[in-house]
């Protein structure tokens, strides 16, 4: 035994089983050892970007860390930005980030890089293990720190000659941190202040959206109070069968004329509204003036304990209003839209589906319309860095086999982790993956408008579009080996949607909107 | 004017033209500027890797920075792979990254992150321009700082307040650092030391191995001192007309053994030589016992000079060894190897070409047969980090828009940005892209052995194979906008890549070697 099976066995014992990996040199001595741990899954990206947002994905559904496999300070850098999502998304996520053997770094070699600093910002904990003994007790102390609470990722850094050096430790367990409830006296005074408020908000975020609080929500809904859920959530449920609350507006205006008169709001699973960039002009928080800003539960409480003892306390419904089930009847036809494209999915997601959307602008026809589909859940993008819903997918896809995953994405971003596609294909993953293609980074020309900065001349088009020449994403797909289908009507997206959801396996639909 | 026009004007100022963007948000502002400066040459790039790793090339080329446009951190994230290796080529660079509003950081938005502590260990130099009287100050900072000497990348962190608010500073101008040449008694010490050795080596590296620095290595090779260049050089020249020095062996026990006997070794323009990686029982420090080593010139000292000097004291003939022009006459024929691919490029590579290399374990069969070609240049992977050479040919290009440039990649390396096919069709750049595809990350198959770790198993060979699906790297090039064609025989290769060499523009050539 050395280092790197104490890694895996260590992992494994505590319910660490799939590994996302693009190994390196320094990572050898990991990849032997898996081969006496078939217990743990290996899964190849062939970019490191498409590796940490699958373990975040896999985290998401399946409460419990997958580990990355990262080749030094490179390699971690090329997981950063779904590093910082999975961050934002409280996922917990372990990632094995190989150095060199502890002797070899003082030469200051190619490779050489400062790993704890690159990895501090989007790790909760992070250690070297420096030696073949080390290994295993600090990936459960790894493990454990993972789940926060609030969970996240954290980071091991494993020297190479601490992989291959013998060692007789052996596995490790970790402790899982427990969730504390919020206070009675918080839960009271959250009690007292909806009494005495006129037009109260819950804001409900991260842990309080899992289905389980959603009950919870439901009933505060059903006694009078206003559920708004945050702007983007790193889990939650929707369609039929399911509590839909309001949501958080993307822009602060339109937030603030939203909740104008609310003079209470109430935190749960989340911290204050903010808006998710500044312009010139417009306001950063989104409270109302004059409304009282009051935490029910932090992140780090059990928010869902939190939302049920409130409820309690103000004599709310045992039960709230749940979504009907109501799918579009009639096939969508004419010209390819999001709108569209919403409806072929709300007509055809099956139950237990899972979303994950980084579909941007195309988002919102199909979130308002899957409002009463099936029952489903949708992984948002919580952190702002685009290119994570192609990773995400094969994640929850690993975590959950037996359930549908579709993976809606902006073209924009789906450019950013696009390797992805090979992964799907290779794993042979129950993944529908559509892109909206409309050859344009449409967001940026609504934001160029927002910050002041007038209309694109040529040189800022240039930045903005993405047309010249257009992507062929059917051949793109393909040539990675998903079957692939372009749909420029409704009609045919219809078609093709509803063949995606009826078989198992990869498929790939360009709905070319632009 | 706002502080956005500020930085462009200052940039300008200081001949940095151009911006190699994935911009976002908190860039529009930046963009919206690039109107007015039209001087400015604005490529979109699909991913920051590839924005990253083109401004590298630009700059080994054109000796001056191109600036970076990245959105927060987990932009900056995305381009921090080929970050590192533009550390380790020490190219000058110039990193602008926006930021939220400065009074907007405080709520922790979504996209909010540790940007200093990021951009810190790939930046030579960091500011933050938190109001738009600074921006024009600062960015003439950044372009000094980026020159080192050595230089490298430097990152200016720009606030989007700071680029909205109106300024009336305008732009300064740097002041570029000079490169000491090595003091006398440097060069006379190193004299006497070649003097008193047996068996002396000159290792050169950075600075030193351009053209003008080979021409007094050359020198010193006819006065019968061994030359030896770094095994990864940042810009190096090669073939016909040139000196071609030894090269320090990849693998460390090679290098010793090559090295046998040296009793003195001399740096100029580098460090010691170490291993790439460790391996069980295998040296790090590539000198041999009881050899001197001794700095001739530093890194940021004028290692040209510091040559120059040496060989002057040494009274070293004028002029030294060149290469001959030798072409391969006859066309190679059989199997798509490297070697036959080598051949070809020997061939048909137009005076003037710059080879772009990431081309892994496909490379020796290239470099072999090119010593004697077409006078030419060679930037190669000084960071390790693989996925460079389709970003650092888009920079060659930009910069030299009169010269060919030809991207060697592995399949493995290629697949890290392959959005940058993308952005070379966009452009119309004179690249010719050839991806020798064995679908497999061959040269970890050659590691896993020399770690220790044995044959790969089913889990093992499960993440160093790329096989299964294969890339269709065709379909994937012409996805993107690129004319493509795949040579399965030598005959092909030498026909498609004889095609590319005549005309001018883009080109992708899979090179199906596995």
């Amino acid at each position: 035994m050395n280092g790197a099976d104490d890694l895996i066995e260590t992992l494994l014992a505590n319910e660490v089983d799939a590994c996302f990996a693009n190994p390196g040199t320094s990572e050898m001595q990991f990849v032997a050892a898996l081969d006496g741990q078939p217990k743990m899954r290996p899964v190849l990206c062939l970019f490191e970007g498409v590796a940490t947002g699958a373990a975040d994905g896999f985290g998401r559904m399946a409460d419990r860390p997958a580990c990355t496999l990262l080749h030094l300070g490179p390699g971690y850098g090329n997981g950063l930005a779904n590093l910082h999502n999975a961050r934002r998304a409280y996922t917990p996520l372990v990632n094995v980030v190989g150095d060199h053997a502890t002797y070899h770094r003082q030469y200051d070699a190619p490779l050489n890089s400062d790993i704890p600093t690159i990895v501090g910002p989007n790790s909760l904990w992070v250690k070297s293990a420096d030696s073949a003994d080390d290994v295993a007790p600090l990936a459960a102390e790894a493990v454990a720190a993972s789940f926060g609470p609030p969970g996240g990722p954290v980071s091991l850094i494993l020297p190479a000659d601490s992989a291959w050096t013998e060692t007789n430790v052996g596995a490790v367990k970790a402790q899982k941190p427990s969730r504390p409830a919020p206070s009675s006296d918080a839960v009271e005074a959250a009690a007292r202040a909806v009494r005495g408020a006129k037009k109260p908000v819950v804001l409900i975020g991260g842990q309080a959206c899992r289905a389980e609080g959603m009950v919870q929500a439901a009933r505060l809904a059903a006694h009078g109070v206003r559920v708004l859920a945050d702007t983007f959530v790193a889990r939650q449920p929707r369609g039929a069968g399911h509590f839909q609350p309001g949501r958080m507006q993307y822009f602060g205006e339109a937030a603030l004329a939203d909740l104008a008169g609310t003079d209470l709001m109430l935190l749960a699973g989340t911290t204050q509204p903010v808006a998710f960039f500044a312009y010139p002009d417009r306001p950063s928080l989104l409270v109302p003036e004059g409304c009282d800003l009051m935490t029910l539960a932090a992140r780090s409480e059990d928010a869902i304990e939190g939302l049920r003892a409130l409820a309690d306390a103000l004599g709310a419904p045992k039960d709230g209003p749940v979504q009907p089930l109501k799918r579009p009847e009639a096939p969508p036809t004419g010209p390819m839209t999001p709108q569209a494209a919403g409806a072929s999915i709300a007509r055809h997601l099956p139950e237990g589906a899972i979303i994950c959307d980084d579909s941007v602008t195309s988002g919102g026809g199909v979130a308002s319309q899957t409002n009463t589909a099936a029952p489903h859940e949708v992984l948002a993008l919580t952190g702002g860095a685009i290119g994570q819903a192609i990773p995400l997918s094969i994640g929850a896809a690993v975590a959950c086999p037996d359930r549908k995953v579709l993976s809606l994405n902006g073209d924009g971003a789906a450019m950013y982790t696009v390797q992805g596609l090979w992964t799907i294909a290779r794993e042979n993953l129950d993944v529908t993956v559509v892109v909206f293609a409309n050859h344009a980074y449409r967001i940026l020309n609504i934001e160029l408008g927002r910050t002041g900065a007038g209309e694109a001349g040529p040189s800022a088009a240039k930045l903005l579009d993405l047309g010249d020449p257009r992507i062929d994403w059917v051949a793109m797909a393909k040539s990675m080996g998903l079957p692939a289908v372009r749909c420029e009507t409704a009609e045919s997206f219809e078609t093709a949607f509803a063949g995606a959801m009826r078989q198992k396996g990869p498929m790939f639909i360009e709905a070319a909107i632009g």
